[in-house]
């Protein structure tokens, strides 16, 4: 038990110390580790497998909605970014630069990608020429490099893997249509996939894409009442295909220049289910993205678990398994069944079956959900339905979790004093009125470090008008505050 | 008709000019396209989706191999790739280098990375300390940039994407049996989803990867005649692992370097398929990898075909796709069903069914196959396993003649003076003995641009031993000569 103590002592507790917390759960259940590069991270295979299994599932939507995958080159030529002159400053502080290939110096410097609308805008103005070309509907997975200041993993990390989803229409309309139809499908993912749930609306001018008409969002509360924005939806307009000449001909032999979108999320989900569902004890996955399901320990007491308890404990593992359930047999030895308790809970495992020569006798299993911590014998006899059904418990009560957390943590607030003191010593959501002024934006930022996270579509909007929470003036712009990562 | 004809003669026949058939036909049947940074290209969705086959079959034995999926870092500080001079020094001409993040010069120059070993020796060298933590089974999925002065889609780009595994052992014995066990993944892979023969062996000193103990690698022959590098596997031994102090206690609590390997395979594999199986009219692709299984060209005749037609071609195409068949229905206006039999030959589809009223009335489609031509009635009853059935008949007989190609283009030769001649006049491979001399290797190549593509293994070789194609005298090298890409 000396080693089961050690490992709970080593992780400060979520309560305590949020963002201590974050980072020692992060490197101790081996989800990534700090790279020898500042501000880069390792990806490790327990990390790298939640973010396979997001993909899996990202990738199938983005498919099943007439997407097609395709891959540009990282490389951007720093003429082509220079065609765009908001996007460019929108992102130059950002970018790294290649200036030598080999011992030669380049003509000219290549931008590592920070964004891919440059290079693929570029390939459009050349495959885009009639209106039967169009939609152009492709999807791409790759790394991105920006260059931040301030990092955390899988939050801000100069190097990220996403996937970003560009697309171009014959009109404006289906441009509008194909950024909310994403953003939906982002809503869905994040809520049914992740557990997460999230609100979703336009970000303001100041707060949007360089280079969009307008930027969607889909937004989360995590634990520690800030902020994470987890996808967004861009309708570019005309915008980048008036600078990389995309256009078409279209039925009227008329040349008209196409309407674009784009839109991503990126492994920076990872850190959302960390945020959103973590506890003192550690990570909690949601079965439907989690690396292993189920762990099966079995307990080591008397001479001959080999002989009775390992064969069960296998065969549990192998029927499981084949039913399409991911699980892993912990038969390490030199380790107590305790330990291995708080191992796995601690890397977040949702489901843990114990197996002992008692269970043995009576063709049973204790199953111990790691949200609940509820305990409750198995019969060893059809199991995998019993398994599945409970994992679909745990993905239902971590999203409920969520949900009533962000409810009892979203406020409406009188006037701007108990805006700045909510912020300040609640943090949270704050759903109110904004005039549409900058002016009041800039100034609620500077005072309280909170933003406008998003501002509601008319759809979503449960007033229809209100004074804005800084000026007084009405407004129509139901928007929610937060301090945010 | 007309397009029909524009289509045909727009690509260069194969047996014409086989360097431009081939970058003709990456084009036209949209796999790749230029990109404007030069050497680097596009891969279309046409492309990827081959490369995503790939992904999926290869994914799968590697995870069934016991390997993980993890992602290490893009950039490699200057220093941590100067630890290792051999290394450095192979890849020096090749790494492409940055050296500004946003408005401010680096400190130190990143490469881009042109291989991983620096980066996860790095990283390996934390994480491992004890036996118990060996093996490590590690693979990564990334995009590669290696500064090439002659590009050609596919087979050399200045980005590309692979995989590469990264292992790490307790004993030599363990890092070479892994080694030869994917080096046989790789073969099987090849022979099995690419419908590619290949030979395996070891490479030469001069041609083996920069700090490796042993490079071994599968080669297979091009329809033109010269050979195809398609994977390469390193036993590292201990090189790495003492430049990046990569330690673990032993079992007697010795402390010990580990042995490594790593491997890998590339978007290459995409230019092995159309070179190894294309003919005149364009790409073939074998059926396992195929982007499109089966094409569905309803023959537009009648005012009616709409009604009658169009309903069967429909529902024809929904019953292969629930049964799993990769499957596209044609039924675009403007363009006439012989046209798209051209279309999708070339594109390479396996087979076409066609689906005309006479069809609609006996209930059957005319089946016709992309490798043979050969065209057959299918009933409509029960069509999925008749389908899957001539599938499975495509891939082989692909294989069979590639095989049957590559027998047919494997030299035996009595002197130096007919090798000389075969390489020059008939290309294709030459199997002989080989002194193991570099003067011998050097002169060769210089002579006949032909390189030794493996060193046979012991229980691969015909004969145990023979005289040096070059200087005669006696070796028990028996080696396979071919010019190469």
């Amino acid at each position: 038990m000396v080693k089961k103590e050690r490992l709970v002592k080593n992780i400060t507790a979520k309560s305590e110390d949020f963002s201590r917390w974050y980072t020692e759960v992060i490197r101790k259940a081996e989800l990534a580790d700090y790279a020898p590069i500042k501000g880069m991270m390792v990806i490790r295979p327990y990390g790298y497998a939640v973010w396979e299994n997001i993909q899996k599932l990202m990738d199938k939507r983005i498919k099943e909605t007439g997407h097609e995958n395709a891959y540009f080159p990282m490389f951007i030529p720093e003429s082509l970014l220079e065609k765009e002159a908001e996007h460019l400053e929108g992102f130059s502080p950002e970018v790294a630069w290649v200036t030598h290939g080999g011992n030669d110096e380049l003509e000219e410097r290549l931008a590592v990608r920070p964004t891919s609308e440059a290079i693929i805008g570029s390939m459009y103005s050349k495959w885009i020429k009639s209106y039967r070309d169009l939609p152009v509907l492709i999807n791409q997975w790759a790394n991105i490099v920006r260059w931040e200041k301030v990092t955390r993993p899988f939050l801000r990390t100069t190097e990220f893997l996403w996937q970003e989803g560009h697309t171009a229409h014959a009109t404006a309309e289906e441009g509008q249509a194909e950024t909310l139809k994403i953003l939906d499908l982002y809503r869905e993912f994040a809520e049914t996939e992740l557990a997460i749930p999230v609100i979703s609306g336009e970000k303001t001018e100041k707060e949007k894409f360089a280079g969009a008409e307008m930027t969607y969002c889909i937004e989360a509360l995590m634990t520690d009442g800030k902020a994470l924005q987890m996808g967004t939806s861009h309708d570019l307009g005309q915008h980048f295909s008036k600078v990389f000449n995309i256009r078409f001909e279209d039925q009227d032999q008329q040349l008209q220049y196409a309407w674009q979108t784009s839109w991503g999320v990126s492994t920076r989900l990872v850190g959302a289910v960390v945020m959103a569902h973590g506890d003192d004890s550690g990570l909690r996955f949601p079965p439907r993205i989690a690396p292993l399901q189920v762990v099966i320990v079995p307990i080591t007491i008397g001479e001959d678990w080999k002989e009775t308890v390992l064969p069960v404990a296998q065969n549990t593992a192998r029927i499981l398994s084949e039913a399409g359930v991911r699980v892993k047999l912990d038969d390490r030895e030199g380790f107590t069944p305790g330990w291995k308790f708080s191992e796995w809970e601690m890397r977040g495992v949702p489901l843990r079956l114990e197996i002992g020569p008692r269970d043995v006798k009576n063709h049973k299993t204790l199953a111990v959900r790691r949200d609940t911590r509820e305990k409750q014998p198995l019969s060893l006899d059809n199991l995998a339905p019993q398994v599945q059904s409970l994992l679909d418990k745990i993905q239902q009560n971590l999203f409920d979790q969520a949900l009533q957390f962000r409810e009892d943590n979203t406020h409406e607030v009188e006037d701007y004093e108990e805006f700045k003191s909510v912020i300040e010593e609640r943090r949270g959501f704050i759903k109110t009125f904004w005039c549409g002024g900058s002016e009041c934006e800039n100034r609620i930022k500077e005072e309280t470090m909170a933003t406008i996270r998003v501002v509601l579509m008319e759809a979503d909007r449960t007033e229809a008008s209100g004074s804005c929470i800084c000026c007084g003036e009405q407004g129509r712009k139901q928007v929610y505050f937060a301090r945010a990562y």
